[in-house]
């Protein structure tokens, strides 16, 4: 793009500059070549993972760009989470309509900020003239053949969830209505939580994980499937934040928790023997971890208020993507 | 977006699905996970670059969804070329208008078509609506120390070019015109060839490398400045295809070769000792290299037309995007 130079030098000014030797955090070389060059502690694994957010789909339009910074990069330390990986390294391609130093700065706050929180170093990209949309590659490192999976879980497991579910929809639902809606709320749409330490806690202790970004209901069928189980939660033992409680009654509120998306919480399986390590992951990792459900020979998710079913609304608690492009 | 399971599972099923165990290509988890988990040789640096297209700004609407395919990965590759890294994996995050099994098809087609040749696995990504927009990130694989970089060019050094530069500026030229282009020209915009295999016989022989996406004046530029050096090419030198020798006249064509971008060929610097080992590589390879200038002490770099310095015209070759985009 016209002034990509100009921009790229921006970037990577504010992440550092490239590095001539390989440090304790292994980059040999950062941004400003044909590609960066990396180095792996012996003995481990690579984790990619690589999600993309586009304006108006992944994040409303009147989302502040130091948010979307965060958010960004938050989705995909998210997936490095779910795999009990720590994170490295990341690239980051950013397509704007304009360059906008004021825009880029505060794009960078959210950003850098969020991925020095982390320990992840930017090392490359490119930035492209186009719709705002933002794609990022992460990096993490596991050891061998530790890394948490989707279709590891057993019959019997016990299934948990990080923090409280339904916040981020939340907020989406309060900003559809166009009400001023609860700061609380919106926080947790615009600025998730990676549970980079609660992931790296359970390996060892879970036999499955997953994160929570389309709905837990959805992304709990995605786990019990690819393990070949079936899934029954508790709506009643689901942890529910005060600002979401306040805001809505139950109805609303176990449809926003049990399929609303965008929480990036961790979803995981672990057998019951192991329930002691569960709560001491969560303690060491300072991070809210509850028992919501079982998992069971069979298929299908199903929820469960008390002793009745439950079946959700047949629209409109969607992750926002597909709610607003539909 | 709505669908999107349905196409991440046809792209699951195009690529080859996840591998339980790590084989020869060091796939631990493929796609279909939160992450991809990767295992390295031992001894071995990660290389990484990433590289987004646009429609509309790196490529005409008119493009075959094959021909897209194939470039959004072969820009991605070049990069890994021009470090003389060798390909091992890619990830794809797919921003489309709406789901079509048909285009999805033919996309695929090309990306996986050029990733089998060049032994890429495609190993995660998402899928995302959107405006059209293809972000890939290839890794690859270097031993320690040895990738090319841009500042390790020394004065006196040889420059050389692979293949025949200009071709693509002369295509889009051609297309801009409105006429019916050349077909062979088309070909060079359409579906650019990653030097890999020059790349990698490069090692050991290179002082520098930098691959031609902006324009050969000005991706010399970077190398040069990296290298603290100045530049200088004879226009004489430079390869030229048949097709561009005649479709353009030469003041023209120098302006094409020079500064129009997109051509994706290997610009690297050499020791005028190694001429017959570049010579080798290029044989090897099976690509054919030509020596087009020298590094010099001091900065900026200069064309010259026997003893004439040569001045590019002031606009109107550039690269298509800053060309659309301005």
């Amino acid at each position: 793009m016209s002034g990509e130079f100009d921009l790229i030098a921006r970037i990577r000014e504010r992440a550092g500059g490239p590095h001539a030797v390989a440090g304790p955090d292994g980059v040999v070389l950062g941004i400003g070549d044909d590609a960066a060059v990396l180095s792996l502690p012996p003995d481990r694994q690579l984790v990619v993972a690589m999600d993309t957010l586009n304006t108006g789909v992944h994040f409303p339009h009147d989302t502040a760009p130091a948010d979307i910074g965060w958010k960004a990069l938050a989705v995909n330390l998210s997936d490095l989470a779910a795999m009990g990986a720590t994170p490295a390294w990341c690239t980051l391609s950013l397509s704007l309509p304009a360059g906008d130093r004021v825009w880029i700065d505060a794009f960078l706050d959210g950003f850098l900020g969020l991925a020095e929180a982390h320990r992840t170093r930017l090392v490359g990209g490119d930035t492209t003239r186009g719709p705002l949309s933002v794609c990022v590659t992460v990096h993490g490192l596991v050891a061998p053949g530790a890394a948490l999976r989707r279709d590891g879980a057993q019959a019997g497991d016990d299934i948990w969830i990080s923090g409280t579910p339904g916040d981020a929809a939340g907020a989406l639902a309060q900003w559809k209505a166009g009400a001023g809606g609860d700061a609380a709320l919106r926080a947790r749409l615009d600025r998730p939580t990676p549970r980079t330490a609660l992931g790296i806690a359970l390996i060892g202790v879970a036999h499955a994980a997953i994160d929570v970004s389309d709905g837990l209901l959805a992304d709990l069928q995605h786990l019990a499937g690819a393990s070949g189980l079936a899934a029954r939660i508790d709506l009643g033992a689901l942890p529910v934040s005060p600002a979401l409680r306040a805001a809505f009654g139950d109805d609303v509120r176990y449809a926003l928790q049990a399929t609303g998306g965008d929480d990036y919480e961790l979803c995981f399986a672990a057998p019951s023997a192991a329930r002691a390590a569960v709560i001491d992951a969560g303690r060491v990792s300072a991070t809210p971890v509850t028992r919501i459900g079982q998992l069971l020979t069979g298929s299908g998710v199903s929820a469960w208020r008390g002793d009745v079913p439950w079946t959700p609304p047949s629209r409109g608690w969607d992750h926002f993507g597909r709610g607003e492009a539909d």
